[in-house]
């Protein structure tokens, strides 16, 4: 291992690349040639060198000369570019589906909603694909290149297929293959992930632009169709061995209880599910589970209250198996849960505290997610962008 | 950064030292210089620095000149040191106390049990402070240098403060102050830690080494004084924000069950801790609780066999959610556990099959623990020798 190793030098390279894309991703504003060197010890020569890489892939813009105030050469700012690559997220949720692109400033550019009444999965891409072409369309009028496309679904994945879907009755169904041939004309590979994963990406990226301090350790429970989690643990997703963590819907709440569909019973998801809340109860002509219950809770129906009490206390006997397990201490209600959470969060949180062993001596928070039913699109089209950021060496060197 | 930095080349000193005693570490036998020097990549001069800095260190010695069965000169072999630094174990476990020592090469080398009555700390730690120094004095006259401490406690910990241990009535006991007094002689400084977490350790280790595959997730289930419960995730410990992960005995099985110790009702602990499964029966003289429950299981006494089959399906429960969450298929089953296994893992394969989502396409393997009650001894005494392995240069440094 000499220091002139021509591999040595690329990989010294590469990790320079992504020293500088890191400052300026965690920036908010501009920084300066100048102000990045001292940011990062790299040289200053290095710094011209990276910089002149990053604006020719199209990562990074100059905002054009401006004064720091004090006398000398006014500096040129440098920032993330906002008309360079962008990621597309698609979201299958229980109101319907989604489409977001987002810049590499983490920006939502583009969002787009469509109600859906038939879960069939050619159905559901057909509508999917059709959103797509118009988010890339969208986003490229306002100068963005969408290079790739994450779908969230409700369920386990492998690679591009969903394992099992229960609340859309699908199985083994390859939904990235069946998204890319509808999207052929585009040109965009697609990946596909657990939703709740990527709503906890989405959840843990908002935490981190947003002053409200460090959020390392969460639970983000997806109220979705299905009963979900997204586990962040040091900062990072904490998947599993193959991806298929998380799976707190399926979490026994009474060994003896009602059946689930899973085959199991007294699954959490029997008790608190958008389903089991409602009862069997009619919706209104052209409301959504969620405003429904909502509606009947704020009048103070009683079926509705008690079903949202019974809920509440199944979510915290299943939420204190994860804090116990995992030594966790911040829980996050997303989905129908985040609009849910003032009948919610009390019944939650005296669950948790009286089950949860180390809640005598660190006490623990639940509170609503904040990014409300947009969290698992704008995850899935930020860990397009995320990808960039882990490897720009990679990215620079696809682009030429 | 320049590649002639001082600091750089310590860093990449510190890899190189690093890299060397990883392949010593993996390698069953003796490897020749020649030979780590094909396996690293490193150049031969770099091989013979590195190799005399680790003898020098006390972490390697020379076999002598072996043939490898070929013409030319004779190989000299390279071996880790069974007369170098050593770790020592100690832990609090259901029948007694033990002490343990473990070489650089991951061999047990003195084993030592003393059952005890007096749960309270003093008694407790002042027994332990005497099979410390028994375990010194032996490690010593073998040729070892024991160099720290690691104590085993069935609870979450904190730096060396035992948080809760309910099984022995202990509360914020500063366990690792309280044994450097009582093993001041020594000069040693004294870890503490979660024996659950620590014996799946000392499950990973052993799988390590022996020929039965990679065992890179698994759920070890501690069965001693209170149930725990040890998370191995990609190879790695998983022990949550604060390291109190794997309170699996305070898993909810009936949020109406029984109350528990700890406040809450029907925790796994009520269903299935030995105090559960004896049901309030008097233990014979001079038996302990794991033999007892054995022994009258053979003896195929009714009420006996039913304690074990509620046990087994309250653990099936609590361990699929487990499993549910974080997506591992493996689950040994450890401490009495071990020894009560062939009543337990019918009952316990049956409710992670049913309760797992993922179990239908990715079977779920429940089997005793290899190492049996010494599992948290010796994995608190390899502990010891892992932190050398993590970081050879500073542990030289520290010995110059």
């Amino acid at each position: 291992m000499r220091a002139d190793d021509p591999a040595r030098q690329e990989r010294l390279r590469a990790l320079n690349l992504e020293l500088v894309l890191r400052r300026l991703l965690a920036a908010p504003g501009s920084m300066s040639r100048t102000e990045l060197a001292s940011a990062t010890g790299l040289t200053r020569p290095t710094i011209t060198r990276i910089v002149e890489e990053l604006i020719a892939g199209r990562l990074v813009t100059e905002t054009g000369a401006t004064s720091d105030g004090r006398a000398g050469r006014p500096r040129m700012g440098l920032q993330l570019s906002r008309s360079g690559p962008a990621g597309l997220g698609l979201d299958i949720r229980t109101d319907g589906l989604a489409a977001c692109v987002v810049d590499l400033t983490g920006s939502v550019r583009h969002l787009a909603f469509a109600p859906f009444t038939d879960p069939e999965a050619p159905a559901v891409l057909d509508r999917l694909g059709r959103m797509a072409t118009e988010a890339v369309e969208a986003a490229t009028r306002e100068g963005l290149t969408v290079i790739s496309a994450t779908l969230a679904v409700p369920g386990p994945t492998d690679g591009g297929i969903v394992r099992t879907a229960p609340a859309l009755g699908w199985r083994s169904v390859d939904a990235g293959a069946l998204l890319e041939e509808r999207i052929g004309h585009l040109g965009l590979a697609c990946a596909v992930d657990n939703e709740a994963n990527l709503a906890a990406r989405g959840e843990l990226r908002a935490a981190r632009s947003h002053t409200d301090g460090v959020l390392d350790h969460f639970v983000y429970v997806s109220g979705s169709l299905d009963i979900g989690a997204g586990i962040i643990l040091d900062g990072r997703p904490l998947r599993g061995s193959h991806g298929w963590g998380g799976e707190l819907g399926h979490v026994t709440v009474d060994p003896e209880g009602k059946p689930c569909r899973c085959g199991a019973r007294g699954c959490l998801q029997t008790y608190a599910s958008l389903a089991a809340i409602l009862g069997g109860e009619t919706l209104p002509e052209g409301t959504t589970p969620d405003a429904a219950i909502s509606a009947w809770a704020d009048a103070g129906r009683p079926e509705t209250l008690a079903a949202l009490e019974t809920a509440a206390h199944a979510l915290g006997v299943a939420l204190a198996n994860v804090l116990n397990l995992l030594d966790i201490d911040t829980v996050l209600l997303g989905g129908s849960f985040a609009l849910l959470s003032s009948w919610l969060i009390s019944g939650v949180q005296a669950e948790v505290n009286q089950r949860v062993l180390s809640a005598a001596w660190a006490p623990i928070t639940v509170r609503p997610a904040t990014l409300g039913p947009d969290a698992a699109a704008i995850g899935a089209a930020a860990s397009v962008i995320d990808r960039i950021g882990a490897d720009p060496a990679a990215w620079l060197a696809a682009q030429r």
